[in-house]
């Protein structure tokens, strides 16, 4: 079953909250994100700023212990206008290294403005100095921040991660991407938000372009399957998604998960595992600019002999 | 010119040895190495485990303050079997998983045994429990471990790395990469060694398919030009790396070389380099096995209407 | 005012919960804490594992901006029986060293017991191979959890910390310290619980010796004060706590924040500041094994001619 | 047999130089040290600046797998003026905190000075702005850099520490203390230098109170008794030292090389050890500004019941 959804609340944690649709395994949404800033498709600010989430959508059946698959089938830009940082974050330079960065002056716009061509696949920066001309870059929309509620009851801010998925801010959460979260409550109650039109690794700026999306995704539970940290795959990886900081620490969730994943799925035994990811894994960095750090760890489907498809 | 120079010493250190060879800017040099324990072309072990290095190779004229210019030409195994790790390294995986790891039996043999053939371009896997035939993978022939001299006269070992280079075992170090080094002593002292003919990210496994080689390099010396870090380039990226732990610290000191090349050699703003880099930047993986980490932060030479070249 | 409270209700998240009682600045209340296992002076266990809270307290006129001022007057075990740890935690040792942990074996108990005698002042471990007697040790109660709502409509787990404080395990929360906390919502809602009968720095087993308490504590209400990270004070010392992963940016939250307590508050240029902690700072370690780690940054009120002692 | 040195040249790196002088295990030496500037008991410069080492003290019949037990019998000041960081390191503070720093004006002296009176036991500060009258601190002598030539013919920086020891800048490290070295190579190579006359926890500020030394040590060789890292010891504390970044990976190495401490050598089984240090250890940090940071692991000597002495 389809759903069209128009939110009129948002929430800037993601936990327990009183769900705004029910919804079942197999169901399939179509509904909107405001960005960052709580600006909607309009641009007129509707709700306060931090990372608001459009939901949660609880998920008929869902408990403790289970999985949930959720497929992104559509992630697209709906106004043609977008903001991202104009400064790396002092955290990812060297601490000497911090005052030489184009601090923004006081009377000074803190946000860089981009103009979001979404026919031409295209954002072009408004205004710099040392380009003579535009800035054009192509399009890679994503969404930065979605998840389901964390367990004990909490409320973990919008603006970090977790084992409940989070603020991750990943270039590899785009259109056509499948992501499995692991259920820590009834219905599951899954939130979704921040979507940039595009962003480098790392969202070194603290920000991707920023900018309000029509998302449409669907869900699927896997009844009694229980996973430690969100996964995902497409059609030619399947990776795993450590969120903590410092990286160190994010990449050992990441690794730890992929080889309970290779041992208890794949059917590896366990040494096999890891002779086979120490010569074929691949990392990628989400963001490293957020509470939690999130670092994705990569197995290619086929490698050599190897197949990773499950029959 | 063209040497071609056939080792009779190595070093597990890289620091202000006795050259063994004097060339000069525009030469370039054919040589082997033997692998990480000390193995060459015929696979007996011929010096000392640890990384041994060959050279190091004066360049004269080369002093403190200038670049050294390496093109890595030709990068070839030059023998029919590796060897790798069976495990991953116990800090690349959460603490408490540790114990699960398949640490070898005592009567183990440490090591697992790959056949490598050049000409298929594969390296498979000698024994392995659950692939049920074998596990074969594709070369892709890298350098671990090269650098110059570092400063103050030390003399660092081959199991780490720092602003000198060293152990980095990052998998774009292949054929027709070229990279560049700071240099830190009268002669800038290249040394090279630990081939892999394959590698996952990260060096996981502690190591990747260890193996002797036939390597051919070219230097070059850019003299009064002053780098923190290696850089390098290939025909579609930039490239500078950082060494360290933990890897937020590698990330810093690749991010900030980045953003002084950009701004420095390529004539960008500070606030147009920064915003370039928080929406095309790239992260890769070196080692995160060895006492310094390595990350590795890439900038595309051609992102949308950007081009990073220089006439 | 003075209150007695019998607490009927925990929880294991600091939040926006529903106060239990609303009481004035300068009120003191006498209440009791389960232990972390939900265990009450009886040793029945009451309610969810899991450092379980008593509270929250409203206190009235409260609101985002203050500085809530909390005395711990009483902090007494009221029972002679606690647990603690038997191995230390994975992630303080050595990563090649775990597997040579005491990991308990399958049948055997998880935790190690403690006679607690209050009149003599000492926990006595009941089981122990080599000590050939007892081990015995002198009581040095805390606690190792409290803290007011987090910002944001966050509920934050009881297993961690951050600036509203927390699980910070920090042997100097003992009887007559003085707490400040940062105010970030209405009421402040002031949580406490997690006694501990006594714990080594880094509550490195995972536990202190774990022990359900009658606490007595007074708040008061520094209205329009604002600071970051809680701050606290005896007689001898002023510190400032950083809760955060890893243990080099809770050192940096701490410090940050003694620079600006010494700069805003006692009146240093920046220059004295930072020359006067480069000399006489010390550092104190709180918990190494939650999700956020706690180091406490203190300064001597009296430190050869300087004395940090306001008006 | 007691040795009076009077050094003629200086390393700043830790390594297989050619000893200074050959001593016997039991014999003494009084000696000078100069300052990290390489400044020497007149105040004039005399040697490269960077920690500049005297030694190295050949220890006849130490070789691999022994320790040197070094007692620091006599450790004073020998000169009245002494110099300091003005500001704290942009590392120790948080990242968006580093331009409010107060970095030192192009025209600035980059030192402050110290009038060190050694018969008063006081450093008083040459100038400061708020403190309206002097800064006056109480002198505690301590050494900065000591250890032993590194593994593997290393020659490491004076800048840095690790297993052979180096720049610990720990404040027990002063008159009176024992110290454990591993030896790594033939004769030990005993250096030293790098004096405070006074320095805070974690030498934030980049420096103590530099000052040139008169020092008299003792040498002890204990055949056959291998250990991993730095041992200390007083007659309160045994300790044990961890150098690495981040600081979690120092304390790794600490509480696990005091967990080989208690078990092997105290008779400790593995259980009880973890027990007793997860009720009663500490924690001191040494320098967290230097390329490898220190933290310090204790064990009083007499906790409770339980005396860590060896008969």
């Amino acid at each position: 079953m389809h759903h069209d959804f128009k939110p009129s609340k948002y929430f800037t944690t993601i936990g327990s909250h009183e769900p705004v649709l029910r919804i079942s395994s197999g169901d399939s949404v179509s509904t909107t994100t405001v960005d960052a800033a709580g600006c909607d498709a309009t641009g007129e600010q509707i709700t306060e700023r931090g990372n608001p989430m459009t939901g949660p959508f609880y998920i008929e059946g869902a408990d403790v212990g289970d999985t949930l698959k959720v497929d992104l089938t559509q992630l697209r830009p709906n106004r043609n206008q977008g903001y991202s940082g104009k400064m790396l974050a002092p955290n990812v330079v060297d601490p000497e290294y911090v005052p030489n960065l184009p601090w923004p002056k006081a009377d000074e716009a803190r946000w860089a403005q981009w103009q979001v061509d979404i026919a031409a696949n295209t954002a072009t920066l408004l205004e710099t100095e040392s380009l003579k001309g535009s800035l054009e870059l192509t399009l890679e929309p994503m969404l930065g921040c979605f998840g389901v509620a964390p367990p004990r009851g909490q409320a973990i801010s919008t603006a970090t991660s977790a084992e409940h998925g989070g603020n991750m801010d990943y270039r590899g959460f785009k259109e056509n991407i499948t992501v499995y979260f692991p259920v820590f409550t009834e219905g599951a109650l899954f939130h979704l938000g921040d979507g940039h039109a595009l962003q480098g690794d790392g969202e070194m700026a603290g920000t991707g372009i920023e900018i309000s999306m029509d998302v449409t995704f669907k869900v699927e539970l896997i009844k009694g399957k229980e996973i430690s940290w969100p996964r995902g795959e497409n059609d030619d990886f399947i990776f795993t998604v450590g969120n903590a900081r410092p990286l160190d620490q994010a990449t050992q969730h990441a690794t730890t998960e992929m080889l309970r994943w290779l041992i208890n799925d794949f059917g590896f035994d366990p040494q096999t595992a890891n002779i086979l990811m120490g010569q074929a894994v691949r990392y990628e960095l989400g963001n490293m600019f957020d509470p939690a750090y999130t670092f994705v760890c990569k197995m290619p489907k086929r490698v050599g002999s190897v197949k990773l498809v499950k029959d």
